[in-house]
């Protein structure tokens, strides 16, 4: 179990199967530096292209398609004391004869104060006033190499992961994901010091962020969406539009991991999510959306 | 402030301007019961049409259309033993292709513990064993007779409240509903002992129900969705297919009400809710689904 | 076979269980007049309430819940010599961020030549100039009552019908419609001199008209949403959000149709449907959106 | 002027950025082959992957990111006798609770006869017999190397052209597309005999192809969609799910285009569109869905 320090020269804009920048081991950490969205770095200089540019990918010895990748984020925080957000709601957030009364979006700035762990609008200037929030760091775009040869832009989420901009992405959660090539490709970036449901006005807070994170290759578990767990629930995430599809998605995974992995039949299943399950929405901005269909731990039935 | 003690006789699977039962003031409350969404009784006995038949409607003296009626929900909790549940997720919840592999929907026996507020699965018998859940009483339908002459039956949700099966209406929530009708004509009905987000399998634990409301009516208040408060949150309703649209419906409302109420102007309100928003699923099955926009209320600027 | 003279006194903007304004019976023919969707009548004088208002309803002698009602439209045509469009295209019908650039829609005036049977626009001055078209006269809004008791706004469609604002329904058709109360109660308004697909700017050409139909009572042959047919199509019509369910709807009543009465089973029905099947787009602006499966007459199979 | 004869050796199921196998001139025309979806070739043998196999792609001299590819179809037609269709309805394109009668999807086989140009059913045995039909020949999948360094699946459309299944795209057929990489990159495949709007079987009758085409580099002609123009009509092409988005792309581009192109305001655009536009249903089916609006030229302002 190494720890490795990768110290990132380039980044990419497109999850696909990019020349690895370095391999490591099932086990293995990684501790880095992902850009914020605009492509600045953590002395908010342009490092790299804009549009969520993405850290990686990294090979992970013994990936095969059809196994699984497991990702624990193990710490995500700002490197720097500074973010943006975007002034305005996303016109398909609202009705479409509201969205007639839309002023053009501007950049807000935020303070980010990391020793006490809050951000605080700077610019700008609204009834809100010095408004602060207490941190809540996510990675908002990551995932592996598409399937069929694909290369998917960060502006949008898939089965591969990707810009799925959902704040229940945050340290402490192991994200799974679908190894579809060899070495499954890891990519991580975009991170946001806060985010709200829906990512409705574009952005979270977008900073650049220090990022560790562990990989364990799950051998012969194949999924079909990105699924993952923190300490209470288990979550399966479908990206689509509308977001009928996307929980659609999500839903059809959570009874294929129910049936799979617990021992239940479909009346199982369904009588214990038809009563139990939480639905959270991921990002209702992107190319594609993002439902999250979850369950809490302690209504699983033993394995 | 008077509470009314109404026994009902008939009901209705329509919320329109039916005649009223009962003729209660500003401030005053009712103490009533609810059939299960079949029209059972508290003695299991048919005593209604099936389809989430309504008690009401009441005629409440000084609202007027314009006006907004507050409803609080005081009590609701169920009044006899048992209640019921469906077997099978819905066809429009999972993806289309998984859909075919759905088994018929079958009637799922739950026994209700009212003293110690806990469901149990008494049948079918799944793995899931005598699985029990604490009671989170609920009433899925509910609401005024609409607008424009309609007459909208018990199985949708709309502007005017009706079917929107979300968890979050229950004991201690005051709903807000739009008058457009004089004396508003308030309908309760379909209790659910518990449920999960979505209505996924197209029921709660379906009961009877003994509930204890009280209206209140703000004069010259308008609003055009659904809203409500509790404790920790306001919120904002939207009813629509598909989800999109619900989301929009419930934002839209939700910025409305922070620029007229919270002297927000669009940035603030955009600013405020893109970090801070969250979103509740309320069902997913009904004929119009249900989404609901909330806000923590220590984040809301003083009134 | 008696053709009734009927000059309305009374309109509705609701579809539903309405007092009959004439008795008439199978097989019977109505000559009669509608409002435009504004009111008013052949002198442009407002006769009636704003909102598509309904001439009827026509009570059907021997009409049952279960039948069909099958309405003939033997003759639709502007009575007077102007009518009017919105100005600007749906903000529902364009990209969210586009709708911000949309200016507020006003009216634009057509003159009505019914002689030669042509519109022509009058204001406002565009570079489109004098443009003309030919009329291509329909009704946007008709139906019967709908079922569970029910009262439908005239802005909406259903199954009962109403609003559903395809160029399709016009003289030569027969609409099939799903009886739901006794003597089915068939209302008909809301006359289009001209619509594009979609009615995307919200209108057609409105105008009052003069309109001849005839019933028919299909006993015993129940359908689920409307149908129709002309000289050389059969077509069924889904009226839902989004599109894709509005399009389930009507290709699941065209297999219905096909199996039921042309003797083909699904992989038949498939096979013809998927060569050979043309959808148009009915509206996409009402409450809910209208799309129609279409089919050949000439590749159905012999009854 | 050239017309050059190209042979394919190997096959695409991305478009992407991929080496060319031949470069032409503006103005140049191309003799090929395309195999059918499954990747067979001319004899039937399996040549290529499956999943719609593309033919390219093809550098076009002088055509520059910000330009447009005029792509005319000149000759598109079956270069052998036998096709194949899946005998059953694809569940997205039904009720969901239909979705749950429906048997496996099965192979159905053709015979093509060139020279009368007819396509006849073999098997399965139907009701519907031998069951013939003229040809209709389209290509299902074509496009341009997509923006943004992505390399798309043959399964789906996007800006780019890709898996769009509309059948108006026939011999005689004049595609523009945006150019996106220096060359344009051009990819034909995925050759229908037949095929119904929509594509609801998730098949046209699937044949390789003759195909010959003609490019043109439209400099400085930027856009947002796929266009297109026959004789009769101008169209562009929207890509998306669900079906309301697709309309929202194709019906902002033909605005964008009349604007620009044809003299017109957002008033008089509006107009013309509100009362004269078409729309065609392309596919639903794919993982994006198309929507083609439409203009008939003889409606068009002189430019």
């Amino acid at each position: 179990m190494t720890t490795h320090h990768f110290k990132p020269a380039h980044y990419h804009t497109t999850l696909g199967a990019h020349e690895p920048v370095l391999r490591i081991a099932d086990g293995d950490s990684v501790v880095t530096t992902t850009l914020d969205a605009a492509g600045c770095n953590e002395r908010g200089e342009q490092a790299g292209p804009p549009g969520n540019p993405q850290t990686g990918p990294f090979y992970v010895e013994g990936a095969e398609p059809g196994d699984t990748l497991a990702l624990t984020f193990d710490h995500l925080w700002p490197n720097r004391d500074h973010g943006y957000t975007s002034t305005m709601i996303a016109a398909n957030v609202v009705d479409p004869d509201f969205a007639r009364e839309l002023p053009p979006r501007e950049r807000a700035e935020w303070r980010i104060d990391r020793e006490r762990g809050t951000a605080t609008l700077v610019k700008p200037d609204t009834r809100l006033g010095a408004f602060t929030l207490p941190l809540a760091p996510m990675l908002g775009c990551f995932g592996v190499a598409p399937a069929n040869g694909e290369a998917i832009h960060t502006s949008t989420p898939g089965r591969h992961g990707g810009n799925m901009d959902y704040r229940g992405f945050r340290a402490g959660v192991t994200a799974y994901l679908p190894v579809a090539v060899p070495g499954a490709l890891v990519f991580v970036g975009d991170g946001h010091a806060v985010q709200g449901d829906g990512e409705i006005v574009g952005t979270g807070i977008e900073t650049s962020f220090d990022v560790r994170f562990t990989v364990r290759v799950v051998k012969g578990w194949s999924i079909n969406w990105p699924r993952g767990e923190d300490d209470a629930f288990i979550f399966t995430v479908g990206n689509a539009r509308p977001l009928d599809q996307a929980a659609q998605h999500a839903t059809t995974e959570m009874l294929r991991w129910l049936i799979s992995d617990y021992g239940l039949d479909l009346i199982g299943a369904s009588t214990l999510l038809g009563q139990c399950v939480r639905y959270d929405l991921g990002n209702m901005y992107d190319p594609a959306y993002t439902m999250v269909c979850k369950l809490p731990k302690g209504l699983l039935p033993g394995r």
